[in-house]
Formats: C-alpha cells, sequence, structure tokens
C-alpha cells in the first residue's frame, strides 16, 4: 500500500509536535505539510520550532526540512496531503472556520481541538466505543456541501481514562447511571510552557479551567446515538468530575466510583468484561490500535502513571484497585497517557479507522 | 497558672519530634520526659536524634538535654508527667497494651495511634465537633479501674480535611447523607522514610494501605452518641473514600461531593455556615485553637497544600471550590496540615480541651 | 522613632510582592506608596494583585486598600515616601532611567534590579561585606546633582550562598585567589511564571540565562575599592560558575572550591572564622540583621534548601560540608534564601544600613 | 551464533532487574540463571520480586519461570550458565568473597559492585577507554589459579557523565591535568527504596556517601597502565567532585571545569573531537554500543536529564555548554544514564567486548 500524504496544522506547537513525532515511520501515513502560524510560514520546520522543541525524540528526518505554510492559506494545502490533522491554537471562533475551510476544501479534518466537539453532526470518536456514529458524516456532507470534506473530532484528554472502562460495562449489559471521578492530570495536559513550576513543586492545583465541564458533557455524547442529522447525547448516564492538575509529567489519573442502574456485576465478572474487551480497531488490526483497550493491573497499588502510562505504546487504559464502594456500586482507578492516547495517538487511531472504513 | 509537665512516647519518631517542637514555648505544658525504644533509652534527647532529627526548626534547648526513658517502663514516668502524649511506633497490640498500662498507672494518655480508636469507650476526639463524648470517659475509667487515668485518641489525619465541613453543615440542621471523597495525602503522613522518593517524582501512588478504611469508619464512630459504656456509631452517614499519596511534602487535599438526606443549603448559606462556625475550643480559648476553624477561599484555585496548609498556624482546614454537584448536591475542596492538625497540633488541641475541662 | 514612609516600585511583581511580605509590621518603615505599571494604576493593590498574589501569607490589611500608582510617574510618588525600594520589571535601559528619575527627584533608590550594577558610582551593596563602599554615594550625588537622591544596588541572588563566607576568610587574612562554583537554584529565582513545569519534573535545567556571568562579575565590583568617582573591580579574585536550575521551591545551593593565594588556613581555623564572623549589621542591630550572619551545620548532609533556606528568618547564609579539596584547597556547600536575604529581604536590610548611616 | 546462557546474581535487586529487562531479547546471550538471596531461592522469578518489580516494562516472559537459586551455592550455577553479571547485595567483603568463588568456578563474573574496584589486577572497565587493561587477565588467573575464571568491574556511575569526554581529549593529544566536577545524581542510583521522598520533594541532598571517594579515584585507576600484576594509576589527572542527589528518576548530569597541561584546545576542535571519537565497541559492532559514544548538543540549555538520558538506548554520554573557563580551561556538562550506562547496559557492554576478544 502506498503511503497517504498527510498534513498536520499546529505542526510547532506541542500538539503538533506529538503528531510529527508519533507519525515519523507510520505505515500509511507520511507527513508533507506542516502548518502553523504565519510567523514560522516559510522557515523550514526545524528552524521553526528550535529552541520550543519538546519532545525527547529528535525531529524525524524526513520532516526537518519541509517548509512551513499558514494554517490559514488553506489553498496551498490542496494537493498537498489526502487530509490534515489540526492541532490550531486559535480562538475557538476561528477553529471552527478554519476547519470548516479545509473541509470544504475537500481537504478530510482530523481535529484535537474542542472547537467542534459541540456541533451536532461532527463526532466525538473514541474507535473503540463510537465508530458506528461515523455513518453522520453524509449529513455533515451534506450540510458543508462537499463529497469527501469531513471534520470529525477527538474528546477532551481527561475522560480516556475512564471512557472505556465505562463503555466495556454497558456493552456487556451493566447500565452505569451515575458516576463520580477525581482526576490527577499530567502537566503536559496544559502544553507549554503551560503551569508554572512554583504552582507545581510540593503543591497542587484543584482547578483546570473548563476541564470538569468537558468531562461531564463529552461522554454523554460519544455513548449517544446518532439521530437525523445530530448525534442525540446519552443522558441516562451523569458524571460528576472534580480535575486536579499534579507534579506527573504524563500520565492522566482517575478515581472513579461507578452506580449502576440495575444489578451490579460481580467484581470478578468485571474483570473478566475488561480483560476480554476488544472493539473494532483491533478486529481490523489498525497500527496505533492497543491489542489489548483495557489492561487490568492485579498489583494492589497500580496503575500508576510513571509505570503504566506507556501501556502498549501509550494507547491502552491501565485500570486497577477494582473493589467495592460502600456508597455507589464499585470504584476503581483509570490511567492513560494523555499526550498519545488522549492527544495525537488518539487523533492517529481516529485517522486509522476513517482510512479503513473508506472516509480518507 | 504553673505549666503542666507531660511526657511524649515515641519522642523521636516524626510524630514525636513534632510534639516536641509544637510544645517549644507552649503556655500550658511543659515537656519533661521523653520516652521512646529501648535502643534511645539512657541517651539525651539530642543525642538520641541526632542524624535524624526531621524538622526545620532546632531541637528546642530545654529537650535536648532530657535524658530518654525506656517507653515501656512506666514506672520511670510516674511523678515526672501529669499525662503524656503516646506517638508510640509498636504494633496494634502492643500499643493497646502500653497505653491501658499508663492509663492504670493513672497517667492519662492522649494517643495519636490508632490502636485504640475501635475501642467502644475510647472517644476518638476533635474537639470542634464532638467534645460532648469525653462524658464517656466515666465508663472507661470503671472499666481500668482507676482515678484519673484515662485514653483519649485522635482520628486519623485523612478525615481531617472533610470532618469540620461537614460537621458544621450537620449541625446547623442539614443532614449529609452520602460522601464521596478522593484524598491527595502529602508524604510526610507515612512518617520517616515512609514512600521511596523513586515512587514520587513524576508519580503518585494509588493506594495508602489502611487508609480507606479508617476515613471511611473513624468519621460514624466521631459523628456518634455515647450510649451507655459505648460510642455508637452514627450510621446515617455513608462515606467512600479513594485515598493517593501525591508527591507533596505537607498537606492533604480532599475533593469532596456531598449528597444530604433533605434539602441541599444554597451555596451561598453554606458558605455562611462556614464562615461564621466556632465551636468550644474557639469559646474556651485554646492556645491551640484556630481562629476560624474552617477558612472559606474565594479564589478560584484556593485551596492549594503548599499555599494553605499553614492557615492559623496549620490547625485551620481551609475549603475551597463550593459548587453544585450533577449527582449529588454540592462539591468542595478541603484541605489541612496532616502533622500539625492531623497529628501533633490536633493532640495538643485534645489535651488543652481535656485540661480546661478538668480531666487532667 | 516615627516610621519612615517607603515606596515599592514595582509592587505587583514577585519580588515587590515579597517586598510587600516582609515590610508588614517592619518597625522603621512603613509602605505608604504601591507602584507598578499603567495597567495596574488606579486600582487598589488587592485588586490589582487578585489571582496573581503568590504569597503564603494574606495580603498585609494595612497595603490592601492602598490605590496603585504608575511608576513611571516620579511626581505622584514626591511627598509619599522618603525613599522607594525598586523591583520594576523594565528592560535595562529603562530601568536605569526611572531609577535615575527618581534619584533626581531626591527619592533615594534601593534597587533589587541589575540595571545600575555595572554604573561605576553605584554600590553593590552586602552590609556585611562592603559598607565602606556608601562613601561613593558622595560623588554619585555630584554626578546626579541631588542632595539626598542616590541609587544603591543589591547583587544577583546567585551570589548570596558563597559571597559571606568568602568575605570572612579574606576578613581573616586568608586571601582567596581562585572559586569555582556550581549553584543549583530555586525556581523563585526566574520570578513567576518563570519556569514551565514540564522542565523541572524529573528534571534540571543546566542553564540560567545571564546567571554566570553575574555570578563571575558581581563578586569582584563588591570586593573592591573606592577610588574617586568609581569602585575599582578587585581582580586578585577569580570566580567561575555553573548555574542550574533545580526543582526545589526557595533555596540557592552553591557547591565551592576554593584555592589560596598563600597558606590555607586549617578546617578548624575555617569553621571558628565562619562561626565568629560578625559585621556591621550585627553590631548596629539592624532589625533585618541575622544574629549569625554565617551558620555552620555540623550535620554530614546539610545545608539543604527546605531544611536550611528559613536559618534567621531567612536572612543567615549556612554552611557544611568542609572539607579538604584534593585540587584546590577546600571545598563547602553554601545555601541561602533567594527570595529572602537573595532578594526583598536584602534590600530591607540594604536601607536598613542607609537609614542608620544617615543616607535615607 | 548459538546464544550464550548467562547468570544473574543479585537477579531480584533493581540493578538485577535492570539486567533482566535488558537482556530480554539480546542477540548474543539468554538468561538462563537467576541468583539471589536464601529468602528468595526456590522461588519462580516472577514470584521472587511480586510486590518489588520496579521496571515500566513487564518482567521477561522467558524469566517469570525461572526457579531463583542461592547466589552462595556456587555448585547450582556450574553448567547453567556461560559466566555471571554480578549485582550481590552484599558487604563489601563477602562480595569479594564470592565473586571469587565464582571465578575459582570457572564461571567468569562480569560485575557491578565496588568490591574489586581496588583489586589491583581486576580491571575497572569501560569498553570505550581502557579495553587494554583486559591483557591483566592472565595475572589474575594466574592468583586465582584459573584457566577462564575471571573478575572484571565497571566502575561508578557516577563518573560515566565525564570519562568518555575526557578520555576523548587525552586521546586525541590534549592533556587534562586537573578537574572539578559537580554532580546532580538521579535517585535511581541510590536503588530502592533509597531516599526518601521527604528528603527529594523541594529539596537536594548535599552528600551520596562515599561517592565522591569513588568520582575521584576510580577514574585514575581507569586512566591507568597495566604494569607486571597491577594496573597502576595515573596521577597525572586530578580529580575533585562534589555529588548531590536531586529530584530525577534517572540520569546523572555533571558540571565539569577542565585544565590542561599543556595548550588548551580550541572549542571548535574539543567539539570535534567528540563528535567523532569512536572506539573499540563501535569498531566490533557490539550490540549495546552506542553509535556516537559522545553526542554534543547544540542547543543552549542542554543536556538534561529526562530530555537527553535516553539518547542511543541509554548508552551514550550526551554533552553540551561547551564554553570557556575563567579559572581552569574549559567548561561543559555532561550527562548519562545510570541505570542503564551507569550500570546494567554499562555491564552488558563489558561482557560483550569480553565475549569479542575471547575471555567468555
Amino acid at each position: 500500500m502506498e503511503k497517504v500524504n498527510v498534513g498536520v496544522l499546529g505542526a510547532t506547537g506541542m500538539v503538533g509536535q506529538n503528531y510529527i513525532r508519533l507519525l515519523a515511520g507510520h505505515p500509511w501515513f507520511r507527513v508533507t505539510l506542516v502548518a502553523a502560524s504565519p510567523a514560522s510560514a516559510g522557515k523550514k520546520y526545524a528552524e521553526a520550532v528550535a529552541g520550543r522543541w519538546l519532545m525527547e525524540e529528535d525531529i524525524p528526518a524526513e520532516v526537518r526540512d519541509l517548509v512551513v505554510t499558514d494554517a490559514s492559506d488553506v489553498a496551498r494545502a490542496r494537493g498537498k496531503c489526502a487530509f490534515v490533522f489540526s492541532a490550531v491554537a486559535l480562538d475557538k471562533a476561528a477553529t471552527r472556520a478554519v476547519e470548516e475551510e479545509y473541509a470544504a476544501a475537500e481537504i478530510p479534518v482530523v481535529s484535537n481541538n474542542s472547537a467542534h466537539r459541540g456541533t451536532a453532526d461532527v463526532p466525538v470518536l473514541i474507535p473503540e466505543i463510537n465508530p458506528q456514529h461515523l455513518e453522520i458524516l453524509e449529513a455533515q456532507k451534506r450540510r458543508l456541501g462537499t463529497k469527501k470534506g469531513i471534520i470529525v473530532v477527538k474528546p477532551n484528554c481527561s475522560v480516556q481514562s475512564y471512557m472505556a472502562p465505562i463503555h466495556a460495562l454497558r456493552k456487556a449489559g451493566a447500565a452505569v447511571s451515575e458516576a463520580i471521578v477525581t482526576t490527577m492530570q499530567g502537566v503536559s495536559g496544559a502544553g507549554y510552557p503551560g503551569n508554572a513550576s512554583m504552582d507545581l513543586i510540593d503543591n497542587i492545583l484543584p482547578l483546570i479551567k473548563g476541564e470538569e465541564e468537558k468531562s461531564e458533557l463529552e461522554p454523554q455524547k460519544i455513548f449517544g446515538t446518532v439521530s437525523g442529522n445530530a448525534i442525540a447525547a446519552d443522558t441516562s448516564i451523569n458524571i460528576s468530575a472534580h480535575c486536579n492538575r499534579v507534579p506527573v509529567v504524563d500520565g492522566h489519573t482517575a478515581c472513579v466510583s461507578l452506580k449502576f442502574a440495575g444489578k451490579a456485576p460481580s467484581l470478578d465478572e468485571i474483570k473478566r468484561i475488561w480483560e476480554t474487551f476488544r472493539a473494532e480497531p483491533q478486529e481490523l488490526g489498525l497500527p496505533f490500535a492497543p491489542e489489548r483497550p483495557i489492561i487490568v493491573r492485579e498489583e494492589i497499588d497500580r496503575p500508576q502513571p510513571r509505570r503504566d502510562r506507556n501501556a502498549d505504546k501509550g494507547m491502552a487504559v491501565s485500570v486497577g484497585r477494582l473493589r467495592p464502594c460502600n456508597v455507589f456500586d464499585i470504584r476503581f482507578v483509570g490511567l492513560s497517557h494523555n499526550t498519545v492516547r488522549g492527544a495525537a495517538g488518539g487523533g492517529i487511531l481516529n485517522a486509522e479507522i476513517l482510512k479503513a472504513k473508506g472516509y480518507l
């Protein structure tokens, strides 16, 4: 199979750098376009990120000399790539506009931004959970007046640590009705420079602006159903989130308490459900799909961010400490890598399933 | 008023060192006995802790040259002190035994240990919440066959960040029925050496052994009622706790979600209840009593451990982020200093109220 | 004695906040002017710093309602204060200009900025080391055409951990000729937000821009001699500095290796020199003067930043690990509090000696 | 080529676990013996390390079920492996004894321990620097009365960050005569549990017991010459070391100041020397040999531990900030991975060169 040319919008920022890093050597995709702000446009990529390349690996050789284009100049992208990953750092309205311009130019957009998560016909995609939402894309294309120009977004990084475990239970027939979640999130989730070091040495921050709202609302859309031209939220599940920033580089940990609408499965049954959970990305053998989407740790003190975030290349969710709850039914701890599964890696998996299903 | 002579059992450990530090210059108490393990007995205190003095302040001059006695040698304590603070580091059964021996020798015991927290006639005391539990001491003395020998304990450090806020609401008539709590606890709570640095750099530990059970059970006893020879637990409140160890030196943060049995007070009313909450320690003007037991922070991102743990000499609980909960009724963040209010400082306040009420 | 009215330029920044915090309750000085950028001018101080007050203590009551003035509006300061502390955050040329304007308006300037450290007739003052440099102020006033308008600056925070120990040796007759120093500096030295948390979790930064040059050059001026209208650098001492940023909030640690021009004193003699070192601030009994400018720690693993930075209210330098060096003559570790002795506290001590000597 | 069977002594400790982790999939070696203390003997490896497996990767499948033997039972090792890696955790005398017993049993020992570093006929091997020291092994075998039983050790982890850069300069003709080094060492260097978290949050420790002596003495032996039955130290180079423990998981950073006996090479020349430095491991194409033993970072603020420790699988030394020194001749910062190049990875490279040269 010949590799597909792809572009990265916002290629010089931290999420963009993660795309560049993770796409190096990708079996299906090859980066041919790097777009960023006008300040970077015209420079070679290596020059544009000089002094602010944040990855541990060096800049991939094949991207170093690509000339950065202006992300708002959609015409420059035409012909250069089959689709784009969007990690532009604009305000919400501008993000929505530029992503629609790319779609209008028949360049599909696989986005990390929150701007379109509330748009009724834009799927908020976790390939293991709601690939059936992609059928809304026909309606979306009608609205946009495009043939293949589409917009697909991924959810906020904070939800990745508890969505797959909850979904696996729902799929197995256990209706989760209420969830109280407290997250302890790594600082890379705030981008760079993000939080000041003075705020996170011998300290934690009990607030991440806007994060709790996203952590509560997005799951209802992801669990929702396509209905005409919109995805209708599933309000049978009610989530409350406390979101904290902690002195951890990568990895979002979630302490989760769940209540079921009916009878709760036994702890053994839940473990079995999680361990055997597989979904479309696994069946399709997508390159970035983790072998096991949910890894159950048996040690009494796992998962831990530094020790578990890289599980299955950073794409699996690790769970542990499953135990009964004396207020709700069960409790557990979930963990995922926020800049891999929760950001660029999740975006790449979205592109892979779109490609496998013929949307790209 | 002449100062009362006091002893510290387990004086060389970290909690003991905190007692020594905090009692320096105390207006009512003077340390005249320092007792520890046989290995330390016979040495001057400064020698006994050489190379393992962990406080930022230097060893108080008046304690440096006290000769350490063997904590198990109760006879040596007689006449040397009017009561003892117990921070012995023995197993549960041995702790229970040694504390009862001191009481039997008519030396009251103000304890930090968990050993007697389950004993039916031993009050688990937070002076702002359940000073009325001290009436059980008559029954306890009958059981022990003592005239003034008593045992009073303090609760686990993890509960201090949410007990006062919940109690203030209950006292004002708002019946909290369910609480789901996630704690992020500082490493000093594990004593020294406690957790390995490898476990807490770029990492958090999602387990503190035995901590969740204490965090759930002790509140029911503290909120309980004296009934004959026992304190009967209040099971109308049901608590679920996730306890985590985080890279913070001092300070336990709690993310708390509360449900009320009846109608929930408004957020404004709750703030007013907390801000105006005062109790017996404040009325009695006890030296270690915080002026305001609960400090409401109005900033959107407080309380934070490093910035709020020392509020009112480390004896106040700071709360913030009060907001509605879409699963329960309300949510907030509570914070207290685990080695001051949650350990030695709390023990000293217990001794002060016992003294003020004539028990010492 | 009636309190002297003082102003703080750059009062809303981190150094300025430290001045506000440390001047609360000062026996000689009272803050009557808070000046900052035009953006803050006109607001009450508490409003101006709302959401960015970084101190652990709350804003002092007597400053909360002071109306912030524009620091560049020198006329507004006249009559409001007898002198100003300068912590303005402008570029070097602008800082030099505004400080000279205050001096020209006969308002003495006690500055934390580096801008005037290279000006020939401006003393870089450490009161225990070079109070005799104040005699240059006559020449400075002649240049500025002022009667009492003067500018006095303090050195860079990085030098505070090794200057007093080296000076005490020189004063005792041991001529230090070469020093190789490696510093490990706390993040508060970079101001707020300063370094990104991503850069200082599980990491250190081996560069602080411009810091090594200051750490090498400023000591030569501080040890210099007044000669006509200039302070002539003492080039008989040669210093090389490696400056690193480490994950510590406050406290600059320095690993120091020293070579003497002649015979090296014995280690015992050096300890005695350090322990008995006293200077003019101690003799004058200045309020912020540490009782012992140099505290010798005998423990094998001290000084440590968290445990020693607050020694004598953060104004003393702690030294330890004195031992022979197999390349130079001796080695030791020095430590001081960068935002107290190394910034606002050092500035206040400068003002105190100026006041005591009749310059303010 | 058929794989060689190898044993790991001290296989359950942290260095041992690193051997197990790094040897998984090694092209030449296969672990067939895991030996530890009597407490672990008889258990399967996975059981023996249950609850204390510290690596991020899971236990390699091929080692999980190996039955742990008692490391002091040399007879049990015979026939099971061609040589052993020694990471036993005994006192110095016992370590020397057990390593000699293995050698006496004709099982070569590739050791991480410091016990034999001072033994005159035991090479302290860094394969890029002193492979010629292996010729001493003939004398060593004569002393031990063995045919192939030998002991080869690796140096202390702290020296790895500056030895290769200094050696490359010496090899190119620039005689380094004096070095003053300050290290900032990651906590994994202390093993597990190692340093308490209370000591390394918002703090650094300015002492690592015994580390400075090793950092100063071992280089003189490594740079020494084989002379009869002993390796004679090279005392023409004189090193002084300050060793600090910092809040970093992995990676030892060294701030190095160098003086040359003769004329110093230019900075450009030094860079060229470092960048082009290759040695026997590279020429032999050893599996664990880094392609470039010294990687020169051009960024102004590198190397940094988290970003550079994994360079070339953790086997390369990264250097940066090369600049003139106003006391000595030059200064730079060196960095290497202490548990890979500085421990198990370095031991494996030692075994590889021994194998390639026919000693195993």
